[in-house]
């Protein structure tokens, strides 16, 4: 029943579905795909009912990355960065609507209510804010370009940098641990910009995923071949990629080993980006002492690093390292607090950790903290045994925190390298800053580690020492603690990633996330051919001097190029007397010829660099209203050369860019403008922002 | 002899060390190491003498890591941006000075007088270009930090990101074409990031490369450990690598393939930067007629890319793409334009052309030949034979340059896979724009296209269909011509690599390149310890009041976040009156009460935003001389909020950053300003550009 299209008893019933096992089904060439054989069985966390079934068996792998180079790139590259921006607001706003049917189906996997809201809030949050950045940060068009280089002394020859959508699609391959933001955090930054993508989650939550996908489907917001959905194994899909494809993965080092290392990947520089294994670290300065209130920060922080999720997080805390002298007072703390954990059923009420996605996650969870217990010592936890509220540990994957610690990090190995990807830390002493350091830099590089510390020297001394080892660092203290989105969450506008164990990659952190998904490309052309071409004017291009003044001309009628010159203004003595006298800016350099005459910089007393600015703006201004509506900001203002009294100048003002406006009813264009001397020398040089009237039908 | 330090017989002497076969020493541990066996004679591509040996048996591979990990790291961290940047100047200069025994080495690589501009005094030119971006564009600190982020409501929890060393070393092994240009271009950036570089040349031409490291080694201007020489194999040098290295290769897909899937590269996630095998295209537009200026310049530039270092370069044009209505005309003319060409020994008067690199190299490049002409047919040139000026194509690896033309190329392969390495271009027809760019993508991703045009559609077509797939374009017409730089030349400023069977790889490109040895992290904090952190103040941040007014204070003495809060100034509709009339700016927002009322923006006549800028100096500033010069600029300034007539506006000036100036006895200092209306509303904000003055005794 799931294949049938807007239909989806799955979701409304998730009793009866328990029953049902029903088969989660692939979105392929814009059809759902239901198999008929190599079923797995997916269980539910809580109670080990079989829930559904996944298999991808019968697809045809290399169909579905046809049809979305074929369909879905042409399609999505039709639409500019703004209208993709927006698909991705009105998906955020419709699973938005339907987020109950997923927090009931998450709680399947484990998930508290807590958790829920990294999980689908998180997700569709991240599409928000992607949405978001995109209109504010990227234009309306098609290609972003970037700053122009000159590469020839006359100007003719000049060189800038496009970043164009790769014409291929995206592979996303995600973790069991976040089934839906896993899912929308790869989306955003790839559709926006415009790759197609084809998604595959993890199938022990996938039925989390597979109704997200639903939704996605159901939605009709994404234009055909935008995107696909693959529940099951990957089959042969990775013979099908090329150079223009991207491959995402977030898991573990041996799936990610796997992938990278598949000859087509390699042969054909497919883009490959990992997030896997990271033993990230949390570090209690020296400067904190238990009656600080850093102490009982960093102590929260690390049992919210443990128990989110069950620890089931790429970014939980996994090594805690505190100074030697008060690894004491610091572990009896931690006890105190995972004491208070109550782990059950996660509908049950007052449980406040739920089970691990699985039987067989817990057993590796198991392994894992057996081979941590051959150098740490288990000082909290049980990790075989725990009473589960609401529920029963032999049917349910729950496991209790499990606390160890290690007196001897230096030497131990187990610690800095095995991931036991559960409710699980190791707690560490360490003798010195430097020591603390070297121990963190044992975990071969990570996704992120939190510094707790309010002392000015220790963050430095840690941030330069452990920067390039962590994609990103949270530096934890009383002044920020309140509003701090805390250790364990990546965030749309700041990189997730990081190197070495953590696998090299990196995803979101704000506009960059989308340029994974685009080419750089260096252009190189004459200024009017790489004005065409990016919408900008260069230096040098060919100037348009219409008919009328442009402030005659609204948003749609102004064209690139557009250029007025003005007359010349001669600046006097008693103009720069006067601007002094008015605006109270006296600066010796515009009143006192003899000290100015000393400043290295001015030839004698010079016009202030406003009063250029404003008798430019008199130059160059048609006063009567039009659709030039206001002046908004400036950007990259340089005075080159001083103006001596007795100079004249004059202005070119051009159109340089135009860009829609978050409302319909204005445009902003951004002018070039500069101001010459009678000398043509050029005096300043700026971009003007305004805002232009767009006509209501256009 | 070339293991003494300071003593460089080979050099000096270059006719003796023919009859020597001198041994090539690697440079290990800050001293050279020459081998006892294992050698690997050395041939001239001119007349197949033995030149030298190279081996690099003996080495402790491990032992370079370590030291360039433990003393070379250590040391280039040690110094900033600036610093770095200057050694790089000063190598520039030191090379300079001794580029004559460099091209008189080359010759015997088969390189002409024109070849070694490209080589040799390009990598120079790479040099001082990456010195000077580095002192212009990054700042004289040790991080460089990227935008803040607001991550909260009250702004007591605030994001950057910033970029520090690589902790690791930067392993380059480098094709044969390009020993010195190869080797420079992939140095300058990895030191000015702080990472050592252990560098590999390729054995055939590394007499050259050898030359070049004696001299950096014998130059002195790097610090211990910052700069390694492998002459020879590189053993088992990638067992050593680990997540903070970098290893760059540039050279054949089977080399590249070879390393990247080197276990410990993967397992580790080691940086991998490849640059590798490119068909790269040139298309003749649709527009260009035989009469043109443009078709001239396409013969001009096809028969150079072809013959500049006989073909030997990545980015070399090997398929013509012409409409096929002209290709008759393009053949004859190119045929023409080939049959000028001069092979010969490169020092011999009137030789355009020089050898190959060796026989081997001349072999292989026969063998693809041959294969691409089971596909298309050859129409000029005999790649078996040719009659070199001066030499015999017995001992040298003389060839003649090679045409061949595929009329059907939509059905080949070999035309779009095969990468003859030498001066090897086949020439096809195409039917339409389309077509034209449907072909060139049968290259699989390249590093370079020409596009040859006058015509903004078949411009604007062709870009947008083909960006993707390249790493740079170059757009050919009259316009440009005279300054171009050519399809060949990889610019400093400009991305060098390209998608796919290219590699996948980039490098130059500006800052963007030392990025490339730089790990970004998030950094989460409070705005007072990110100011700390970054050296830069952020909104938010404790602000210090100090005694004087901050215009007192020189260079050395200004602290980051000093601020002063100025007294408030009422605006009357008579400043804004006499502004209007004073500057001429009367635009009807400032002079007309209704027709401002009825703009969107404004509630009624405003005060201009010059009239702010203008009135906020006469606020802040402290007129009388003193350690503050000029101010030189304005950034990213924004009109936030409207003032009307009876507003009182008050400033804050804070000091948000420092970098040093190009001249020693100023300083840049950027501040923060903020401009606040009688609620406390923000009205305007900026980046205000001054110099201080900096006491020459600092």
């Amino acid at each position: 029943m799931i294949t049938a299209p807007r239909q989806a008893v799955f979701w409304p019933e998730p009793k009866r579905t328990i029953v049902m096992a029903p088969i989660l089904a692939s979105y392929a060439q814009d059809r759902w795909h239901k198999a008929v054989s190599g079923f797995e069985d997916i269980q539910s966390a809580v109670n080990g009912q079989i829930i559904a079934q996944a298999s991808s068996s019968g697809l045809d792998f290399g169909g579905l990355v046809q049809h979305a180079r074929n369909k879905g790139g042409p399609a999505l590259r039709k639409l500019n960065f703004h209208q993709r921006a927006d698909m991705i607001k009105k998906l955020a706003l419709y699973l938005t609507e339907r987020k109950q049917t997923l927090y009931d189906l998450s709680f399947n996997t484990g998930a508290t209510s807590r958790d829920n809201l990294f999980d689908i809030d998180g997700g569709i949050g991240t599409l928000f804010a992607y949405a978001s950045m995109a209109k504010k940060h990227l234009p309306d068009k098609y290609i972003l370009a970037e700053e122009v280089e000159t590469l020839s002394r006359n100007g003719t020859f000049m060189g800038t940098h496009i970043l164009s959508s790769l014409q291929g699609v995206a592979v996303h391959i995600n973790a069991y641990n976040f089934p839906c933001w896993g899912m929308l955090e790869k989306l955003a930054p790839a559709i926006i910009a415009g790759v197609p993508v084809i998604t595959k989650p993890a199938t022990v939550t996938s039925y989390v995923a597979h109704a997200v996908a639903q939704m996605i489907v159901d939605s009709g917001i994404f234009p055909p071949g935008a995107f696909q959905f693959i529940c099951g194994s990957t089959g042969d899909l990775l013979d099908h990629l090329e150079g223009q494809d991207v491959l995402s993965f977030t898991g573990s080092i041996t799936t990610s080993e796997k992938l990278r290392n598949h000859p087509i990947i390699s042969a054909n520089a497919v883009r490959f980006i990992a997030e896997r294994d990271s033993l990230n670290a949390a570090v209690l300065g020296p400067d904190i002492s238990p009656d600080m209130p850093e102490f009982d920060l960093f102590i929260r922080a690390v049992t919210q690093e443990m128990t989110v999720k069950a620890g089931q997080k790429c970014t939980a805390i996994r090594r805690i390292m505190v100074p030697e002298t008060i690894i004491a007072e610091v572990t009896t703390a931690l006890k105190a607090r995972l004491d208070r954990i109550v782990v059950g059923d996660p509908q049950h009420e007052g449980v406040t950790m739920g089970p691990l996605a699985g039987l067989a996650q817990r057993e590796d969870v198991r392994r894992h903290v057996a081979t941590l217990a051959q150098e740490s010592e288990i000082v909290f936890g049980d990790p075989q045994h725990c009473d589960p509220l609401g529920a029963s540990d032999q049917s349910g994957a729950f496991m209790s925190p499990v606390l160890l610690q290690n007196l001897n990090p230096r030497d131990a190995t187990s610690v800095h390298h095995t991931e036991a990807f559960g409710p699980v830390a190791t707690i560490m002493p360490y003798t010195s800053l430097a020591d603390a350091a070297c121990l963190v830099k044992r975990g071969e590089g990570s996704l992120v580690a939190t510094l707790c510390t309010y002392d000015d020297n220790v963050a430095a001394e840690l941030v330069a020492s452990l920067a390039s080892f962590h994609g990103r660092l949270h530096i934890l203290d009383r002044d920020c603690a309140k509003e701090s989105t805390g250790h364990g969450s990546p965030l749309p506008a700041l990189v997730h990633g990081g190197p070495g164990r953590a696998g090299g990659g990196e995803e979101l952190g704000g506009i960059r996330g989308i340029r994974h998904y685009m080419q750089r490309t260096a252009l190189q052309a004459s200024p009017t051919r790489l004005t065409r071409l990016t919408g900008r004017w260069t230096i040098g291009a060919q100037e348009a001097l219409r008919k009328e003044h442009p402030f005659r001309y609204n948003f749609a009628q102004l064209t690139v190029g557009d250029t007025i010159h003005t007359q010349p203004r001669t600046i006097t003595v008693q103009d720069i007397e006067h601007f002094a006298e008015f605006t109270g800016d006296t600066f010796y350099a515009h009143t006192d010829e003899k000290a100015a005459a000393a400043n290295p910089f001015f030839p004698g007393r010079v016009a202030h660099g406003y009063l250029l600015l404003s008798f430019a703006a008199g130059l160059f201004v048609d006063p009567a209203p039009g659709p030039l509506l206001a002046n908004y900001g400036l950007e990259s203002l340089r005075f080159l050369k001083p103006v001596s009294p007795g100079d004249a100048i004059q202005v070119r003002l051009t159109v340089k860019s135009k860009n829609a406006a978050r409302e319909p009813h204005y445009g902003e264009v951004r002018w070039d403008v500069e101001l010459f001397n009678q000398n043509k020398e050029t005096v300043a040089r700026y971009d003007l922002l305004t805002m232009s009237a767009q006509p209501a039908a256009a």
